[in-house]
């Protein structure tokens, strides 16, 4: 293999910056499919409250299956919320890429990184809240909570497997926040949406942060406080704008 | 909320493109930590090969634990490999989090997307392999195969329970394959990658993947053809470059 560690030496068209897309010629965002208080689709919530954004809502009853039946599964295509709708018919369907798409629209306030390093420190902060936060609380929820066996085919053992490592989670970001304000980087960013409505979900199974994670009991009081906080959390009437 | 719908409209900064970082002055890598035949390691390998990148590399035994240790954790910031090391001393985790910035320092050949719908659509795929291929394999191998307990504080039942699992995603990757040659766009893009390790690692819990799945066969073969797909799979020497 070639070594072109200096960007731009092995070939012409490597390293050398492409020209952004004008915004104004991408197809824009006609409808939001989402499920209220759901946390995927509050994700997207919070972010497009955070940058002023209205898009038109349309609210997917997932707790009576909507998203797993026709027409949803074909116009969508996967049985997913939240689901976004372009002006050209294309819909959109993962919390993150919906989120990177709005990004480029309308890229400030920033939420993802105004160059590639930002980005990176941030999509690696994300996704560890992610997988080793969100998902796990996700987990617990899914396999634990008696209700939610109208959306998983549950396996009790997991659930209960899931519950210490929580616990440990927790205590992580704990860690990550000691004299920080925000989880990425030194701005509120996506990384701190998907921690809060992660640890906001623990409602559900009746979780409660422990009191001596001081650090992130002072970032639970900092990101409550914006007003982005509440977004995704009350129905939205049918085809409300 | 107001409803800037049109990029620009609602303020000065808002979906006014910003120029491009050059990726002349952007933190270079010096060094990939990763530990052969892992399944996210492989992910960057191959995406380097695909870009015919050659990076110093340095094998982590993560089965003696290695990334659990110090100095390790220390180091990477989380126990978790790959960890790409850059110039400035920035050690950066998180497979896609890496891959994104390799990919804006080398954008060609092109793998995450050459504009913001493209992005999307690759970020979509790449994200439901991700949760719906490959932490599924991921999460059977830990759970179920029993070496593997080196790793993971292991839930046999949850180990049963992700087999049939394995069984839907690889028909429902079979379904999305039928008359498309790659996964998200056409062409070959991360979310190939994802997939494309996530069922080579199937050779670890010795499932194979059913002969009448005919698009997901093909698709196989089209990956495995490609120069790219033994990355990862070779011990590296220490230290070898």
């Amino acid at each position: 293999m070639a070594a072109p560690l200096d960007p731009g030496a092995a070939c012409g068209k490597q390293g050398h910056p492409q020209p952004l897309p004008n915004p104004m010629t991408l197809s824009k965002p006609v409808r939001l499919y989402e499920t209220f208080r759901a946390p995927n689709p509050r994700r997207v919530a919070i972010f497009l409250a955070e940058k002023a954004l209205d898009i038109p809502r349309e609210e997917v009853d997932i707790m009576a299956g909507q998203h797993r039946e026709e027409p949803y599964v074909a116009f969508a295509g996967a049985p997913h919320v939240p689901a976004l709708e372009l002006d050209d018919g294309t819909v959109l369907t993962e919390t993150i890429a919906i989120c990177r798409y709005l990004e480029a629209l309308w890229p400030e306030p920033n939420l993802m990184g105004r160059d590639p390093r930002e980005a990176a420190e941030i999509e690696m902060w994300q996704r560890r809240m992610e997988f080793g936060l969100f998902n796990v609380i996700a987990q617990h929820v899914r396999h634990a909570v008696p209700a939610m066996a109208a959306l998983e085919d549950q396996c009790a053992e997991w659930g209960a497997a899931t519950r210490g490592r929580i616990d440990r989670a927790l205590e992580e970001l704990d860690r990550r926040l000691r004299g920080r304000s925000f989880i990425a980087i030194n701005r509120y960013s996506v990384a701190d949406i998907t921690a809060q409505v992660a640890i906001d979900f623990l409602r559900v199974p009746r979780i409660e942060v422990p009191e001596e994670l001081e650090a992130l009991q002072t970032w639970i009081r900092r990101v409550k406080s914006r007003p982005s906080a509440m977004a995704g959390l009350e129905r939205p009437k049918r085809g409300q704008t």
